[in-house]
């Protein structure tokens, strides 16, 4: 996976509608914050607008009074698609596709901030913003909202079948690709 | 979700038990680590032994020259087990099982490295080890393998359905959960 940066350098990818493809297909990510020297990696849920990722939480979260405090963050999304099995153990993988975000978060008001609850609640779940209530004013204080600009991004992929390792295609083992997804219902 | 470290303190799980089901469920991690101030979240792979975490990665990675420098990370682990709909928007939720670890990596050698990546590959893909060819001292030298104590971990869960807000009940829209799970082949 991604750490093997520097053996796959053929599974970056920097272009914004690969970026973006994986940032909406799926609305779970991980947020990384520092505190105290300490990184922590926290799940959430984002939803992306243009060229801004926006995330959410209470204002008394430690996650939310670092996102506040100017500090860089990371927001990473990552989607399982597969295990790659390999004549040895060693060319053993996942077929994955994984989004990374660095920046440092802006906090939302006003209109903005209703626009971007609305967008993470219709990541979610389609349709939900319009059937279910509205969100009263005091509500909407209970809860921050932050957004970070897609200005660094980058994607990792990795797709396909097994890389066997020479010599090895002649062994009588197995091999090949175990799909995975994620189901609702 | 972990947003809510301060409105749900009934979410946080500290019993080994449940820290270790939650790490055993699921092969991808997400790994936090810091380098020039920039938090860095990567998805990566991981085992359980017993008291310890085990990832690998390539020597040459950002990602490993970091957790060989002695610096805090953090892996958690998160499964997203439903869609929370409720009756007004900002009650919707996910239901979901998380652990954090925090710790310092401790490099692994010889014996332990091996059957580290015999957890790695097992945890991926069970029966897979004994299948494929095992390792070569070559290979074993282009990969590397950290451990990390699970002495400061916790989990957080969310679980069962909406929770509404006084006045909600009466309202005409359905809510519920609609459940989600990852599925192989």
């Amino acid at each position: 996976m991604a750490t093997q940066v520097k053996r796959h350098p053929e599974r970056g990818r920097y272009d914004r509608e690969t970026i973006d493809a994986i940032l909406d297909d799926g609305f779970l990510c991980h947020l990384g914050f520092v505190a105290e020297n300490q990184p922590y990696v926290i799940p959430t849920l984002h939803a992306r607008v243009g060229d801004v990722l926006y995330l959410h939480g209470s204002p008394a979260s430690r996650m939310l009074q670092t996102l506040g405090s100017g500090a860089p963050v990371c927001v990473t999304v990552t989607h399982l698609d597969g295990i790659v099995l390999a004549k040895s153990v060693f060319n053993h993988s996942v077929n994955y596709r994984s989004a990374v975000v660095l920046g440092t978060p802006r906090k939302v008001e006003g209109e903005e901030k209703v626009r971007a609850l609305e967008a993470i609640v219709e990541h979610i779940a389609p349709g939900r913003w319009t059937e279910a209530r509205q969100p009263s004013e005091k509500e909407l204080k209970t809860t921050e909202v932050v957004a970070i600009a897609l200005d660094e991004a980058s994607a990792k992929i990795r797709t396909g079948p097994p890389i066997e390792s020479p010599g090895d295609a002649e062994l009588d083992v197995e091999s090949g690709v175990i799909p995975i997804r994620l189901v609702r219902g």
